[in-house]
């Protein structure tokens, strides 16, 4: 077989091998069908067990209470920005947000054509290399939410002390830390994720939702944007994204046979302090993002020069360390680094930089 | 390699076997990559010359012209009801809509959030059973748009000749018919269908349409619910569903290689008159729709009793024809006999189908 790359985009992004081959092994039929799962009916019995194997895993892998919905949904993290606000901005019209990068600025942004957006603290001033200071004072305790991106894949930025907002519910945009380290559910009124960086291909995000939060979303709220309709049919209102789902079930399985979340959060502080270590011990690379707010999943860094920066990256890529190219609006390097990253990619990596600063200091 | 059945669901449906096969290959390590599709970047140049194969395979396909627009885009046909009169009920805020079914019908429904949804006709009065004859004096010349489902896949109808809307522009729902037979695009401003059952997996919705309808969604509308978003982005607004396009690229290079959407036709006449000519010789099948507007995609029929029905779908099930079960909402068998449906799929039906009218008549 064709060797694999270590690929470090930031999505869609790595998956596990041994999940696509097995994928790959029940693609034309699925064991005792006849079929392909992407030939079933959603209606019938076959899909309709593996999405509630997928559901029941998720919920067990992430304790999810009992008066918490599990929806699989099409729009990815996108139209969850219209959805939040089309559902929740219910009661005053109003929400709180943190801008920590692009992502929660395009869900202010989105949520602005809904009712009034309040923006509690930003990191813009110093290019979102942190996570903001919250003065409680800004915090509005008649929002209807509090908007939070959990984890910024741009900036690579993380929130590791979430905001206390009382009564206010907290929404979290959790695309690109999803199953990677444990997270008190409880804490939030929403969460959602984009599969395609922990989960598996693009097209489905899951949406977890407390129940009492349902319901009430605004009058021309499109039929496929309110969270009741799929919460009341299971995911099951219209045809949904069948493989998608199928395909993040294999890598439920997968994490629980890896010890579930915790075990996985281990694996993943390991891998990013490996690389954070040499960023800090380095004299020619820098990591851009204040150490207690860095990332687990997302590392950007940078060289002295934009050449030393093009130099990296195609080296690198000659060697199968690739996509290491930052995001195109800030520029330099990032290296993702999910779940399915192993961790010799990361020490291979780190091995490669090692080798290209003592080549160019 | 375990047996495939013939499936004749109605959707999610059967796919090509040689494209599942190629998928299978390809599945771990598109070739030269090292990496799955589906953890390709959207933004990669692997993956963007997979997304403008794909499209320019459609545009030659279905004889596209050059002022219409290809987008890949989330949702499902659902969404579509509702992108259809947010982006395009704006001039005089209202729209024609024939009632062929309940997709039809759930698309009104949602368009009369928007703005005035006139019912030219509707055939209600005979469960669907045939397309509506128009009276013109009904249709509006100020109507934004003209809407119709070109194949009804729950009832088994299908448009042959198309309304003449003048200049209001024609929109159809092409969802169980797309690349089934040769249409002429230049009739229509929008057209769309969801790839769950003639192009791949669920999760895609393909939409083509006449630039100088783009622009003027309505103000609410939410950013990922407007065409011209994606249009000017080229599907690539945000993270599309990769796989889904992958898969629907090597659909198109396997209907080129049958002698594309013309020689497809054909074929599909050939089945559809192996099932319907038997059914009208039959004296204890019936076929529910009347002849002229029966559909080449999905064929409904019925037998004397629901006891037969049952027996009919439980026996057929046993030899490997599978999902004929009507749909929840009219019971009976439904075959649908989709591109991917090999015609010794029909032939075998039928076969049975003669040898069951001997032993229950
Ligand atoms: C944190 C975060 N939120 C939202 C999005 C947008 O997701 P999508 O491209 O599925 O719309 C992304 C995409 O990378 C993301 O990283
Ligand atoms: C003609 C037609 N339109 C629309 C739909 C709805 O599509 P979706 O389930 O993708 O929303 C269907 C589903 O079968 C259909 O057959
Ligand atoms: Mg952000
Ligand atoms: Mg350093
Ligand atoms: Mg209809
Ligand atoms: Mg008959």
């Amino acid at each position: 077989m064709e060797k694999r790359v270590f690929n470090f985009s930031a999505g869609p992004s790595m998956l596990p091998v041994e999940v696509l081959e097995q994928a790959q092994r029940e693609l034309v039929c699925y064991p005792s069908c006849g079929m392909s799962v992407m030939e079933m009916s959603h209606r019938s019995k076959m899909f309709e067990s593996i999405l509630a194997k997928a559901k029941a895993d998720l919920k067990e892998l992430m304790h999810i209470p009992d008066n918490y919905k599990i929806m699989f949904l099409q729009g990815g993290g996108s139209t969850q920005f219209a959805m939040v606000p089309l559902n929740l901005m219910n009661k005053n019209n109003k929400a709180d947000y943190v801008i920590t990068g692009q992502w929660a600025k395009k869900a202010a942004e989105e949520a602005k054509k809904y009712g009034q957006v309040n923006i509690v603290a930003t990191s813009a001033d110093t290019t979102f290399n942190r996570i903001p200071e919250l003065d409680s004072s800004k915090m509005d305790p008649e929002a209807d939410y509090f908007y939070i991106t959990l984890n910024n894949t741009v900036y690579g930025t993380h929130w590791t002390n979430l905001p206390d907002t009382g009564n206010v519910p907290l929404v979290g945009d959790m695309s690109s830390s999803i199953l990677s380290e444990e997270i008190d559910i409880t804490k939030f009124g929403l969460l959602y994720a984009g599969a395609q960086k922990n989960l598996g291909p693009a097209g489905v995000t899951v949406v977890i939702i407390r129940e009492d939060l349902l319901g009430n979303a605004m009058d021309f709220t499109p039929t496929m944007l309110r969270y009741d309709i799929h919460a009341e049919n299971d995911s099951l209102y219209n045809t949904p994204p069948t493989y998608g789902i199928y395909f993040m079930g294999l890598v439920f399985d997968w994490v629980k046979r890896q010890g579930g979340v915790a075990a996985l959060q281990k694996i993943n502080e390991h891998k990013a302090s490996l690389l954070y270590d040499f960023l800090d011990a380095s004299s020619l690379f820098r990591g851009t993002v204040v150490p207690k707010d860095r990332s687990l999943m997302n590392a950007p860094f940078v060289l002295p020069t934009d050449e030393l920066n093009a130099k990296f990256i195609k080296e690198a890529e000659a060697l199968g360390f690739v996509n290491l190219k930052g995001h195109r609006t800030i520029g330099g390097m990032r290296a993702s680094m999910y779940n399915a990253m192993p961790v010799e990619g990361v020490e291979q990596l780190v091995a490669f930089m090692k080798k290209f600063e003592m080549e160019n200091k």
